[in-house]
């Protein structure tokens, strides 16, 4: 794959190409008016310019402890909007002081031994793709910042094919992860978006939302323990296929987003690799129609494997559809048993809600499609950094709702959207909507806005409809992250939805592990 | 149903008659022996002495507050085996000084302002059926006890059939809530052994395990939102139908056992009644090949809604079947689409992995046997009570393990047991196993212990049983407990799974709601 972008999403080799740069601005020109393209150049490594770094590893650890600029700035932000805004302004403020990767556990704890010394923060670090300020530094906490990045726990340790689980390390990235299941027979079948740049151990303190759009949506259910160094020392629960004694330890440590301990390694539940696969789309006239469809599926008890509403634009501007309809993509697939009666009696549920199914060509391989698919779902990232050099606003928003509110949720967050991009100039713009995750009480809308931004003003523009729409989300009921955490980015709309009493609960247990609040302060919860 | 039985299960109208206490010695005293059955007299209202009551209640909330020497007897103990007997010892030894029946949350709120007034602790208390210790007063901790019996609220507040759920209350129980919740044609469709006494806030409180022996089996994932009172107030989470913004508090209070606050209301999520069923029995030549194939169909990802497995003399005890085969129950639900198919596919398994599959005769009704099998199933405790009164040591053990451990774990769980018993000289007895819920990736065994007791020496011939086979659950890698709780009876097992940091947490976020500890003190920690 190559180098890690020190700047932008993913490999450095996979960026958009000029050529590429120009067929999107190209496609996007009609949506937002030529005048809205500035194309920015985007930095190089001599163009990096850090504060010095204030600490210095001590020689039983300096080996794997990094104070380049490249490595420094690199491990600065996550993958947001706004952090590729600021390192296309080639600003990078509040670096890490020292970028350190522990070849094993034991690296880890004298990580947190030396942190504790020195009187630094330490950023637990997987693949850096957070896109809700996870992996920055806090602005304001002066400690010296120590970025932990685990990317050299890449192991799967063991492996129990007869409870079809393995004990894996927790920097582990999803392609290496499915490469050392694939002997085995096995698989994780987690695919997030960052799937090629995130770990496990992020997924799982982040509760990632992955393949499956019914059912399991979340990699919370796929674990079985989890084990994390702290300061306080090891954090290990015990490997089980349910419980029921006292609140899951392991609850309290999937989300914790680096508060509550590094997670090193976790047992997690696997499952055979699909064999049987049937799939097709369904074509709705209105949005809130597919919605009635997908909640039909979702209600039914079949747990489709993809369930996915686009709304008619999303459609159009992903290439899925010419839009003039919104669709429901709808697959199932399985390890033993053949699924084409579920996706039959699919296709009776979508006609009893007024959608025209469509099942998917079998002379295709539905596994080539299904490979398409996840190219163009895993590249969307790099499109999006093609956007912000092209000097656009481009932001999405995630939450979850019960479905008596859906219809007006909707409704409401994509005017306050457009709305908000019309207060700050940045119209004409697009506010899409798709779900991503369908459940029988509710489901997870995704919005995505582009619009034309302003030079040297997007930032202030991004944040003017981040927070409406943040709000908005809030007060119609919704949740702040849905899968995408809460990092730094999304505190104001976690604090308004968690129990009061909850917070001052998750303090205190932070406080029982990390006394001195070396771990990731200001992340959930403030001292 | 008539009034509750102070000193057994249930209901007094309920309890096995003279002549049923016949028949069942009858039964069983091939198993253990004649010399082995000595009848109790169930105890009656005139025998109840208690120590007076050490406080009372003030006018404000002394309505609905009891002192009397029924109440106060039958709130002294849950149902375990150990109760049965002290209440048949005629032995109330801590008996809460009031038992409070709060009409509504705010009768909640004025007995936890009362208890911490004077000094008192609370027990909060549903149907009060459980086995694990779970609602008697503390023996090393002299405050007063109030017992706080949630049972007055008991109704459906909301119903939102779009999203399919209900605010509930709290204290309601299984049979008035599914009473409530028929009209709109929806369920909650949890059925643990204690449905008609137990309620909804116990199940939450205990991750209560239900109806569906895979996918679903504990009532966690059900919960959209919890509301519960504590000493520092209200704590309620949002309404979502998933969320993956920090530790979910819902996660925290589920299995809280009553020490982070008590549960007055949560919205839960609701099934369509079902209209499709399908069923059979596979027959197996071993325990082992029939968990083989529990293994396969709960690997299979049909999602059978009942796979339970009994072992060849449990089938026999229980009236299931004849002793000479081990039985695994399969059986599919739907209320959208025929499960026939998956039942065939089921049967294939079975097949694959040597048992004997016989589809359930559709001549008869399956909506009658489902509702044999439930009658049997509740009345089950009922029979308990029996053989506790003849005289007999009875006891369950449940847990959960991963697959890969299974069969040994099993085996030495059975041989533990008998040779405690052996060693305490309750010999001959039974031991026999079933599972209860299956998993991808192990199991929830269940096994149960008949076998002959001393009179005056049972509770110690029953203590040495259950401190062996718990070890053995616990150094075996199993849980302390799949769906009964840790009470004040499991926690040393319950001490030795939780990681150490954990424990310390859950002190911690105690402390921070129950800074007095009022609330159960010394369930799941200590201060």
């Amino acid at each position: 794959m190559g180098e890690r972008s020190f700047w932008g999403w993913g490999f450095e080799g996979e960026s958009l190409t000029d050529g590429q740069i120009e067929a999107l601005a190209a496609r996007v020109e009609p949506l937002v008016g030529s005048a809205a393209l500035d194309l920015v150049v985007a930095p190089s490594e001599r163009e990096i310019v850090l504060l010095s770094s204030r600490i210095a590893p001590p020689t039983t650890i300096a080996l794997w402890c990094h104070v380049d600029d490249r490595q420094r700035a690199s491990h600065t932000y996550g993958k947001s909007f706004r952090d590729v805004v600021r390192a296309l302004d080639r600003n990078w403020e509040r670096p890490p002081d020292v970028v350190a990767t522990p070849p094993d556990e034991a690296g880890v704890v004298a990580v947190l031994e030396w942190a504790s010394d020195v009187g630094a923060i330490v950023i637990p670090y997987g693949g850096g793709s957070s896109v809700a300020g996870g992996v920055e530094a806090p602005f304001h906490d002066d400690r010296p910042v120590i970025s932990c990045d685990l990317s050299r726990l890449d192991r799967v340790l063991e492996v129990d094919a007869t409870s079809r689980a393995a004990r894996i390390q927790g920097g582990v990235f999803g392609p290496s992860l499915e490469a050392q299941l694939r002997p085995h027979g096995l698989t994780l079948r987690h695919y997030p978006q960052s799937f090629e740049v995130s770990s496990l151990g992020g997924w799982l303190a982040t509760r990632s939302g992955g393949h499956f759009a019914t059912l399991h949506t979340h990699i919370d259910d796929f674990v079985e323990s989890i084990r994390a160094v702290t300061p306080r020392g090891l954090w290990e629960s015990r490997r089980l296929p349910g419980s029921g004694a006292g609140p899951s330890p392991d609850r309290v440590m999937l989300g914790s987003e680096g508060i509550l301990g590094v997670i090193t390694e976790a047992w997690m539940r696997l499952q055979d690799r699909p064999r049987y696969r049937a799939s097709g789309v369904a074509r709705f006239a209105s949005f809130e129609a597919g919605a009635r469809g997908a909640k039909a599926l979702a209600q039914s008890g079949l747990w489709p494997s993809n369930c996915r509403l686009l709304d008619a634009t999303e459609a159009l501007v992903t290439g899925a559809g010419d839009g003039t309809s919104h669709l429901l993509l709808v697959g199932f697939e399985s390890g033993d048993h053949p699924v084409d009666g579920l996706l039959l009696r699919a296709a009776e549920i979508v006609a009893d809600n007024a959608g025209l199914f469509q099942a998917s060509d079998r002379d295709t391989s539905d596994d080539d499609a299904a490979e398409r698919w996840k190219s163009a779902f895993l590249r969307a990232p790099y499109v999006r950094d093609g956007l912000v050099r092209l000097g656009l606003v481009n932001e999405t928003f995630e939450t979850a709702i019960t479905w008596d509110r859906f219809d007006a949720f909707v409704a409401t967050i994509k005017s306050v959207a457009e709305e908000a991009l019309r207060t700050v100039g940045a119209w004409p713009g697009l506010v899409t909507c798709r779900l991503t995750h369908v459940y029988p009480d509710g489901a997870a809308p995704y919005f995505t806005v582009i619009a034309p931004g302003r030079r040297g003003a997007r930032l202030e523009q991004w944040a003017h409809v981040k927070s409406a729409v943040m709000d908005a989300i809030s007060q119609g009921g919704g949740t702040v992250t849905h899968h995408h955490s809460v990092g730094r980015d999304h505190r104001p709309g976690y604090d308004a939805e968690r129990p009061e009493l909850f917070a001052a609960q998750l303090r205190a247990a932070k406080s029982v592990v990390d006394p001195e609040w070396i771990l990731n302060p200001g992340v959930l919860v403030d001292p």
